[in-house]
């Protein structure tokens, strides 16, 4: 199942079950073209980690994170993060963006110190994420990591079109980011270092997963800069394809 | 004016006016004693910053940040972090937690790029907030910094009683904190190495504010550890006093 949250052309916000071109929400059927596709959850965080696929320690030549414990954790805040499936995000003038093509997981229930074994009880199911960074960040004295200003800022968090449920989503399934048209990150979720089960149990050690929280489980090599006027497209197989268009004005 | 957000004998959720004992709600009047007060704002992110006390750099040595963006700068995610006034900050068995006193700034109005001399206007008011931290966290190769698992965790900011409007609060107000009626940390507001508008600025370059939002502003010296059963008491001059306690459950 894909689940969608959409405005409906009398601009109601509603939910609804997207099957090809069709919604399907409360007994009413919608055609996909005639509504705003809306951010598919509500999340209290996103949170966001890495390094965490193979390819992406590979080709920079990092060490391999042993442990969940390794992974970065850092988070973005909802509402001013987010844009939707055929939004914009406009950026900030000053500043270098990368793009960073990601699994997202969105959390169904309550969860707090629960073991990898038990972690998929919790998800309601997957979407995804373009977690863009901000690479051009002034050094900071005490802040060296700056996690918070160049992860957290406005627009920094397209994610849908949809949340498809786990059985929709292959294991080996190929996550793919086209930049302009252009193939540039390309590999399968099952190359992810350290699970969707094993980063709930760890991040669920310190922070309670809230419903409609969601997961950035980390992006494979590829990721580069973006430029104004760019049109990016995220596509994971078993979930769709979330499309946006990148504003960066002049300073 | 003092702001309380307050969950009546009916179990209803309101606000309301505090003067002195009595509370004032739409036409009626409710007894401090009677009602369970809330945190006063439901804020979508809670910013904090540090080191931003001249004695607490002077205590440990630091050098001291210059400018704004040398600041550290991290988030706390509702709801899960939030404790009332009166709370219990239940806290997880592993970890060595600190106490923060500092002053809350509670944003009233989307803010984003704004100056510091128009930073005032943005500004609903202000209240004490506890940012406990984890010292314990296990050194993360990725994360050094590890700001989300130390400052982000479950009821990691208890806040409170209330909000109150900035003519409440002297320019050179006092800072309190007090651990089970012993006075461990106090300095004056104006102590603040980057003051209020100067960090509105540098943080709404990177985050909209939206209202309700809090910034915890950093905290003097003074601070160590928490243990099971303690109480804590945080006061600031014209705002009044957040009382808490602390279970540490046994691991």
């Amino acid at each position: 199942m894909r689940t969608i949250r959409f405005r409906d052309p009398a601009a109601e916000t509603r939910t609804g079950e997207l099957d090809g071109e069709d919604i399907r929400s409360d007994g009413e059927t919608f055609s996909l073209s005639d509504v705003e596709v809306l951010p598919p959850t509500v999340p209290s965080k996103i949170i966001g980690t890495g390094p965490n696929y193979y390819s992406n320690i590979e080709h920079y030549g990092r060490e391999e994170p042993e442990s969940p414990s390794d992974l970065l954790l850092f988070v973005k805040t909802p509402p001013h993060v987010l844009v939707g499936h055929e939004g914009v995000a406009t950026l900030r003038p000053h500043g270098e963006f990368h793009y960073e093509a990601e699994l997202g997981v969105v959390i169904g229930e309550h969860c707090r110190e629960v073991s990898s074994d038990e972690a998929m009880e919790y998800v309601e199911g997957y979407t995804c994420v373009n977690e863009i960074t901000n690479k051009g960040v002034q050094e900071s004295q005490y802040d060296p990591g700056n996690l918070v200003r160049s992860k957290s800022f406005d627009n920094s968090a397209p994610i849908g079109p949809v949340v498809a449920s786990p059985d929709e989503v292959p294991e080996g399934a190929t996550l793919e980011l086209q930049l302009n048209g252009e193939v540039r990150q390309r590999d399968r979720i099952s190359q992810l270092i350290h699970p969707v089960p094993s980063l709930i149990e760890e991040f669920s050690r310190y922070l309670t997963l809230e419903p409609g929280d969601v997961i950035a489980t980390g992006s494979p090599e590829g990721v580069d800069k973006l430029s104004d006027g760019d049109q990016v497209e995220v596509s994971i197989e078993g979930i769709g394809t979330l499309k946006h268009s990148v504003v960066i004005p002049s300073p």
